[in-house]
């Protein structure tokens, strides 16, 4: 594992970031008509996911500790989609069993392919448009993206996930009777302690503001309050509320830089970038380090008791159950067939509890204010 | 908690039941017009489903043991939908935290109201004609069921579920141009080993069988291959199989005793119960406790090691993906206002347990010819 870059956070990150090629070289879609050609936009966002994942995991060894002090490492698998390269693949780094987390794991994928509508549909959260060239199978696709879910061991250290994501495909314009080109970014990163610690609370969402802010005062307001919408557990609402966020939030945006053009135009200007939807992306994703680190440094050899576990156990189980009832790209994986279906569920804690009925905590306990926060969302930055 | 029938199975059973009151006496539902008028029919399953949960509690309150041994009681929710009884209620049974059981919920609901029609489609497996009378809000329905999901703590003792349950609902015929009833009855038994034992699965499925075979050789046959079929992780399978079974079956059974009449016509006829249909339901639930008790007491007190335990909690995990993925059930549940979210999860295990790429146990043990009879089901009866 070769973790070179340190986090960075600057303006021109964007512009600055090393075209380092992506792992496994993706195959260039040659002699297949119904592919999505490649372009400047995909080798920077296929950089940025490999800078990411490396930054990432080596940032979480660091805290993980030297393996003569029982730190474990992260393993990778590098995966083909397809036999011949051509589909893509992706690159898993996994950590389990670890001092610090139970499980770890930062995957990258880069794939290639043709959807069926309804399934590409599913990958948007809005705008669901896109319109099948005729006499054609489905929608030519291409996707790149980094996700992480990390979940330490100690039940003070809060689990976080991550996600950044490009897609782009080609559908048909009923009105010119062209292709047409359209991509866009999605992502975010949230934080799901047991506990609240309002210090941590505030110090993971005031720097995704800041990251934020720097694209636009509108961004983080309102990638904050849609991720409040969407890590929700709407089936545990109670009387008075309208559900369980999963954790206390952070940013979520979707169709982010929706653009849409001719397929010509678009391969006449290939060479242009992602522009300044890349440039915030690469701000997020550079933002996740300095969010999370501290919040889970400062709890990682905090003493907790058995009750703790205990409650911390049953959070697990509602992680659970949002990304096997709720969360949509869990559930477009587990639907499409020759997904890899390891690299899905590597998101699911090594251990989760469920009982009936269990009793809520004292509200004036740090479980107790942490359930208030997440029935009634509140402000952090 | 009042356990007074033992399990009988006997042919003229459904005629014998004695017609006990359903325990919320589910109020007559006045003055209402949206309602589904009540009939012999649904007496007898209400005392169906009551007579079941008491048997099957009672026998396994043996099993568990005395409380000055460690055995643990079932303890009793009821409680009412909506809050005036019209829309009945549930009566929920669940053991926690026991010497035999980590968790046992047996849980009897009786409810009425009225349904979107797509919601009423999802609880039919086929046959999904049904119209809303012009006007109507929905499809007025009446469902009555006793379900259960019984986790011992011993991994050498298999995990069971069984489900017996009977819907009707009020819908509209087109041509006719009148109101049109309908009913049937759905349900079944399954085991969930984590260790493969042949005379278990034996037993149980010859017990299912034989419960069957008295209402014709063809019945067992085909609810063990819909069985196989039903629960079935799909999102698990490898090249070469179709998925992964959660379990090692049984029977499952929908649509089964589908009747349709006019409603004028069902109102005449209100008396005559549930005929053959209601018969083999009869069997089918009695049949339970002597297809798993046999089976369970031979593991109960079997020796196993941690190893054994961990196997157990991935297969647990295994169990949790069913449920809040595929589980028509419980997806229906979680995404119906009202329901009561801990009556439906109480199907989870306790704990559960997700690795990275855990290693497929050896072809040769216990658990490796486990996971092959998952991957490519077997007959056994």
């Amino acid at each position: 594992l070769r973790a070179t870059q340190a986090p960075v956070l600057c303006a021109s990150a964007a512009a600055a970031a090393p075209a380092k090629p992506a792992f496994p070289p993706p195959a260039p879609p040659v002699g297949a008509p119904d592919t999505v050609p490649t372009s400047k936009r995909q080798r920077d966002m296929e950089a940025l996911v490999c800078e990411l994942q490396d930054s990432i995991c080596s940032a979480l060894e660091d805290v993980e500790g030297a393996p003569s002090r029982g730190g474990k490492r992260f393993q990778e698998d590098t995966w083909l989609r397809g036999s011949d390269g051509h589909g893509g693949g992706g690159r898993s780094r996994v950590l389990q069993g670890g001092r610090v987390f139970e499980k770890a794991g930062v995957n990258v994928s880069i794939v290639r392919g043709v959807l069926p509508a309804a399934a590409a549909r599913q990958m948007r959260a809005r705008g669901k448009d896109m319109t099948v060239r005729p006499g054609a199978d489905g929608l030519p696709f291409y996707a790149v993206g980094v996700s992480l879910v990390l979940h330490p061991r100690n039940p003070k250290a809060p689990t976080a996930h991550a996600n950044f994501r490009m897609f782009e495909v080609r559908d048909w314009d009923p009105v010119e009777g062209c292709e047409r080109a359209r991509w866009w970014y999605g992502g975010g990163s949230d934080l799901t302690p047991s506990f609240l610690d309002e210090d941590d609370a505030r110090h993971f969402h005031s720097t995704l503001k800041a990251a934020c802010d720097k694209h636009g005062s509108e961004l983080y307001p309102e990638f904050k309050r849609w991720c409040d919408e969407y890590f929700n557990n709407t089936h545990r609402a109670l009387p008075g509320d309208d559900g369980e966020r999963r954790g206390i939030g952070g940013i979520f945006y979707d169709d982010f830089g929706d653009t849409v053009m001719s397929a010509k135009e678009a391969e006449e200007r290939s060479e242009e970038g992602g522009g300044k939807a890349f440039d915030f992306v690469c701000d997020a994703g550079r933002a996740f380090l300095p969010a999370y680190i501290p919040v889970l440094v400062r709890h990682v050899d905090e003493p907790f008791t058995e009750e703790d576990k205990r409650w911390q156990q049953l959070r697990r189980g509602r992680y659970v159950e949002f990304n096997l009832v709720h969360d949509r790209g869990t559930k477009f994986g587990l639907h499409t067939p020759g997904s890899r279906i390891e690299s899905i569920l590597v998101s699911l804690p090594e251990t989760a509890r469920w009982e009936y009925q269990a009793e809520d905590p004292p509200k004036d306990s740090a479980a107790g204010r942490l359930l208030e926060a997440l029935r009634r969302p509140r402000e952090w930055a």
